[in-house]
Order: C-alpha cells, then structure tokens, then sequence
C-alpha cells in the first residue's frame, strides 16, 4: 500500500516536473520574443527626390517597433505572459499540495495567456507581412526592402512569441488531459 | 441514495445543457462573423489626377475582403470553427455517457478553436486598425474615409468574432473548472 502510495506521489512530481518545464520554457521563449522585438531599431539614409528637377537628397530614415501598434502589442503582451510565466513557477512552487482553487486560476490564466500571445503574434503578424508583400489595392507599399535588419529581427521574435503561445497552449491541454485522466 | 443520485445527474445535465447553449451561441457568432465579412464589397467612383494639367478622372474602385491576407485568414478561420462548434454539438448530443476520449478531444479542438479565433481576430484587427488610422512611418495611407461601408461591416465581423473566441475561450475554462471540481 505504501509503495502504491509512493508510486502515486512520484508519478504526479513527474507530470509537475513537465508542466514546470514547459512553463520555464514558455518564460524564455516570451521573455527573448519580447526583447528581440523591444530592442529592434534600424535607421537608414534613403535617396529622396523632394523637387523633380534637383538631384535626390539623402535622408535619414528609421523603423522602430513602437510606431506600430501591433508590435507594441505584440512586445506588451510577450512581457505580461513571460511575467505571468515567472510568477506561475514560483506559486506552483510553493502549492505543492495542490490546492484546487490555485491550480483552477492556473488554468484559467494559461488559457487567457493562450489568446493574448495568439491574439498578438496574429496582429503583429499581420502587419509583418504587409511590410515583407505591401498590397497593390490599398497602396500599401513594401518596407521590408529598405528595413531588412528591422524585419528579420521582427520575424524571429515572431517565431518565439508563436513557439511561446504553443507553450501555454500544451499547459493548458496537458493539465485538462492529467485532470480528465483523474476523474476516470 | 436515489434522490441524491438524481440530484447529481439534474446537475450534470444542467452544465451540460449550459455547455450546449455557449457551443450554439459560438456556432452563431462565428458563423454571422464569416458571413458578414465574407460578402462585403464596396466600389466607389474616386477621382483620380492622372496627369496634372488635366482635370481629374472619375476611377471606379473596389474593396474587397479577398484583397487582404488578414481578412482571408479571418473568414476562413471562423468559418472552421462555427462548423467545428456545429460538429462538437451533434457529437457531444451523441456522446451522452461522456467517453472520457471524447471529452478530452472536444477541450483540446476548443482550445485549438481560442488559439485560431484570436490570432484570425488578431490579425484583421490590426489590419483593420491601420485602414481606419493609417500610419505615416510607413506610408500606409488609412482607407477608410474611402470605404467607409466596407469598413463598419469589418468592424462588425471583428467585434462579432471577438464575442465568438470568448464563447470558446469560456467552453475551455469552465471545462476545466467542471472536471476539477469533479476531483476535489
């Protein structure tokens, strides 16, 4: 009875021990999606023809994060889930017993981290490709020609931020899965 | 013992019937969001300097939904997940004895539903936004003042598929809460 007990106990640390690892990864995965993208800044002198009949003059021309909404969305949100994702390990940390209403929250929050980063990494994304493609119809043009660093750095925090939301998406997937698996 | 018995089946039928309710409204939301995005058009009659010393010519133009990735990406997603909530109705309805396989496919589809209807959400949104506000870092001029229709049914398709994520974003949660409460 006791080794059944204790087999028990050791089987619920291992589950605990995967869902903290994921949530440690989705930490880092936000956390480095949110400072690639906060820290992406690229200034370049561009020929520009103010007057047709003089020769182009060189201005100095910047992209920043914070000029579009949807990236300052998108580092926002990557720093509250990569927050969240810290403060997380720590209660889960000290609940070690378990404590229904604490795990029901931390399911709850997950789930609500799940829209905010998928909600984000498609906004920011949005935007992303009409700055790679441009659109004929509304005369929006390409960007990504002249800002190409800017871009590729916008791409990879893109790609952590959405590896990031699949994080939150297996925790909360995974603990419906353990729960269901409880009850039957 | 039996009163008790029926006590608990009432009750599980009523959350049932609860989840039922929320599974149709998401089927309606998201079904009138893809609708009404998916037939909205607008052309308009503009005038157009082609050369600038002649007066300006009349230019039919067009919005369309197909035009923009985003909002592509935004009918064809809710257009998965009201047939998805329309499945998982005739399919939980079948599923009475509640097969714990089943239960556990429907959260994970539902969470996988959250995570599609946010980032489509998330994507027309920010598209839509730079359309309403434009943006003078990248030269993207706002196309609403133009297709003023075109963009209030958008906006309305937006808010009516937002409504519809947080319908899935609640079937996710009081799932988890249901079963956990089951537990304990």
């Amino acid at each position: 009875m006791e080794g059944m007990e204790g087999k028990v106990m050791l089987k619920q640390r291992k589950v605990s021990g995967g869902d903290l690892g994921l949530r440690v990864l989705a930490f880092l995965l936000t956390l480095v999606a949110a400072i690639i993208l906060g820290v992406d800044k690229q200034t370049k002198v561009v020929p520009l023809k103010l007057v047709p009949t003089l020769p182009p003059v060189d201005v100095p021309v910047s992209a920043k994060w914070q000029y579009l909404s949807a990236f300052v969305f998108h580092v926002v949100s990557n720093a509250i889930a990569c927050s969240y994702a810290a403060i997380s390990v720590l209660v889960l940390l000290a609940n070690k017993g378990g404590k229904t209403g604490t795990v029901m929250t931390i399911i709850v929050l997950d789930l609500a981290m799940v829209a905010l980063l998928f909600s984000a990494t498609g906004a920011a994304g949005a935007i992303g490709l009409m700055g790679h493609q441009g659109n004929s119809h509304v005369q929006w043009k390409e960007v990504c020609g002249v800002f190409d660093k800017f871009c590729k750095q916008a791409a990879v925090s893109l790609v952590l931020s959405l590896l990031g939301s699949l994080a939150f998406f297996l925790l909360v997937a995974l603990a419906a899965v353990r729960i269901l698996k409880k009850t039957h």
